[in-house]
């Protein structure tokens, strides 16, 4: 029986990170990762092997990343726990002081007549699956996307540049429906209905039809729709079956109990990522939002603090940043959208500036960026921020997030020293940054002679 | 006499961004802003005249910036102050209740013998000797650059564009010499060779030679190079003979002394931007650094604290944000240099990362990004940043200002939720921001059994 200091299971970003961090801050333990894929996938590359990567291959996480720091990689799967030791399928038993769970999540197939056939398939991180997904997506034509989140519209982006007919089904009346307000969902849609897909938005898809084969999807407004390749992306589910095994605390659509420092009901046991719970930044209550920065964030806290709590965690909560490129506009999300905060019944104003990112805006490379800001009215502080545009979006996005941890005002959002070039960004005094700030404060501002 | 109750002296970014902040604060209040000049240049992009723009007067800010507020935008030259009363040349006289000085800065001419023959310019941010310059280079072919500076450097960039053989001196042995470290400097020398120019590093001109109109350059160690035209940016200084004349307490090569809210020793005199005095944001010691962005970040606090402080001053003393752009790779540097922090005797970790922005690095677009971060050993808080990079440095700088200004330390942004996207930025376990703080923890970081 072999025994390591720490074991991690599962090889995605969460797990990796883990380990990573985990060999930084304690050199001297003997650390194993064992996941049961041969090869580890990207999970935010998959929509991409449809077009702008030219394999499967291309979305891998090489395992030097683990193996460099000295871990063993140990490719099995864990069938069980009894005290300290898990059994693995191949037989051999492993023993462990500090457990670190991270099974990811599985996505989800809805209960859709048909969704058996030859020719529908899931988004599941898998390489021989996603082989297949992508073989199958060349020798098609009209292919029908049901969901119309993240993966749902990158993908019909990329279908659209391999020269697919595309049409993506979208239960809610949006694209983007639960990430973005709807002026950014209703962007994305025009960018891609301009490159030729159809959106059928509001409805949902009732059966799959064709023999073994897909032929065609019928809605439930009965209208049927030729097919013969169908991608499911309607969101994922943090797997927790194997936690569940081991007698940990464990809820199927919110993932494993952890605390603030991500540490289960047993001290020795942690979990990251996609199957650990998650709360919302500001309100606290469960989010579902799955997120690899998210899940590598816990990782890098959890492989830090295994042995004794050396990192204090300066924020909790799932802020919700992320980014993504359709067509050739970025868009990117970072903390409350309106849509939230409405629904949490925050007191808020909203501050818009749109401009474009070079100054001039005759300069090569330019692009419209429009952004959005959410502010408590009364307290100031930025809560959130959705933006399309150019590139830079990218860290953009990344600059709002450190701004909302940090709990700035729009006070302080006003005083900003910040760095502009005529090649690379706004003009400083179109800086869409401080613009939407000073128009947020003219919205609860008074005058007063 | 008209009288206002705002009158602003100047209309740089410093100037415009004052009087749209004091109308957005105090809509009621008349305001006026005098410049002398018929046309205001955006003075960052000055270089781009010489080959990115189409002419001088794409590098126009346009006076609606100042009149949409309503304000009176005046065309005249103060020539006295008597109580609070201002003398224009034209006769004119304007009463004042708050007055704010921008009058800017000027372009250094050094001593150097023969400066003022024909074909010999600095750059003066005037429309009508801007365009001459603009035209002069087209006709030129042998063009010496005497600094090596930002300013330097980006026209050194444009004139080879324009297929003008450049060739570049600076007295210090590095380019960009006093705002990044020598390999950032190294790195624009490198892409500039490349593209063909000539730098003679750490040597001075010391004289300009031809009849009227240049012929050769001279250098101090007597080598003779060829040149039909001369551009000299070596610095500036600011702009304090007015405010001087006003019996107002100046330091010719530091500016108008201010206090925290920018207000001069008379309380209803403020001075803002490149003429007003600057504090390092590390040490409080006079900064010279001269940035339209954080003459705006001054122009807006004054804005709107002329008639009472509504604004609490966040931050104080001058970060010194920018970016650039040499051939295709940007450039960009927030708050303190390792030179700077070695000169101020700092106990400092360097933390670096080299990634690419893109994921996987085959992605188009993609650019390898260095980026090297400054810590404070013991109390952990992040100083300062600098990287090179794809475009995407342009708003990754402002993130690291908005670190830098919430006194963020290498635990907070290890901690860090980021969104990184496969078509937008590095993989999120490559993500600079992160590894180069992790770095820096490993620096310090002892591990104990």
């Amino acid at each position: 029986m072999k025994k390591y200091d720490v074991v991690v299971i599962g090889g995605g970003p969460a797990g990796i990170t883990c380990v990573i961090s985990a060999h930084n801050t304690y050199p001297q333990k003997s650390i194993a990762l064992i996941r049961t894929e041969e090869k580890a996938l990207v999970p935010c590359g998959i929509p991409y092997i449809m077009h702008s990567l030219n394999s499967v291959d291309e979305d891998i996480a090489p395992d030097k990343l683990v193996t460099n720091t000295g871990a063993d990689l140990i490719i099995d799967e864990v069938v069980e726990k009894e005290e300290k030791k898990l059994k693995l399928k191949s037989g051999e038993v492993i023993a462990y002081d500090k457990l670190v769970i991270a099974t990811g999540s599985l996505s989800i197939l809805p209960p859709i007549q048909g969704a058996r056939k030859e020719g529908v398939f899931i988004v599941r991180k898998d390489y021989d699956y996603l082989t297949n997904v992508r073989e199958y997506a060349k020798k098609s034509s009209n292919i029908v996307i049901i969901g119309g989140g993240y993966i749902g519209v990158e993908m019909a982006d990329e279908l659209l540049k391999e020269g697919k007919t595309v049409t993506l089904v979208e239960m809610l009346d949006r694209l983007l429906p639960t990430t973005m307000d709807h002026e950014f969902g209703n962007k994305a849609k025009e960018i891609l209905e301009a490159k030729g897909a159809k959106f059928l938005l509001g409805q949902r898809v009732d059966s799959i039809l064709g023999n073994n084969k897909v032929t065609s999807v019928m809605l439930n407004n009965k209208a049927e729709i030729a097919a013969d390749m169908v991608i499911i992306s309607v969101g994922a589910r943090p797997n927790v079956t194997m936690a569940s095994g081991f007698g940990l605390a464990v809820h199927p659509r919110n993932g494993i109990w952890v605390n603030e420092y991500l540490r289960t009901f047993d001290k020795d046991i942690f979990a990251i990522g996609d199957c650990a719970a998650k709360y919302d930044f500001f309100s606290g209550e469960f989010s579902n939002v799955m997120l690899a920065s998210t899940a590598m964030a816990e990782g890098r806290l959890v492989g830090s603090n295994l042995f004794s709590i050396k990192v204090m965690r300066r924020f909790t909560g799932v802020l919700g940043s992320f980014s993504t490129k359709i067509g050739d506009t970025a868009f990117g999300t970072s903390g409350l959208t309106e849509m939230k905060a409405k629904e949490m019944n925050m007191d808020y104003t909203v501050g818009e500036a749109t401009t474009v990112d070079r100054h001039p805006g005759t300069l090569p490379g330019a692009s419209k960026l429009y952004l959005k800001l959410i502010f408590s009215r009364y307290s100031h502080t930025i809560l959130g921020a959705q933006m399309y545009g150019g590139d830079s979006v990218g860290e953009l996005v990344n600059m709002f997030s450190v701004m909302i941890l940090n709990k700035m005002t729009d006070m302080d959002i006003d005083n900003l020293q910040i760095g502009t070039h005529p090649l690379l960004s706004a003009s400083p005094i179109a800086y869409p940054v401080i613009n939407a700030s000073v128009d947020a404060i003219k919205k609860w501002y008074k005058y007063e002679t």
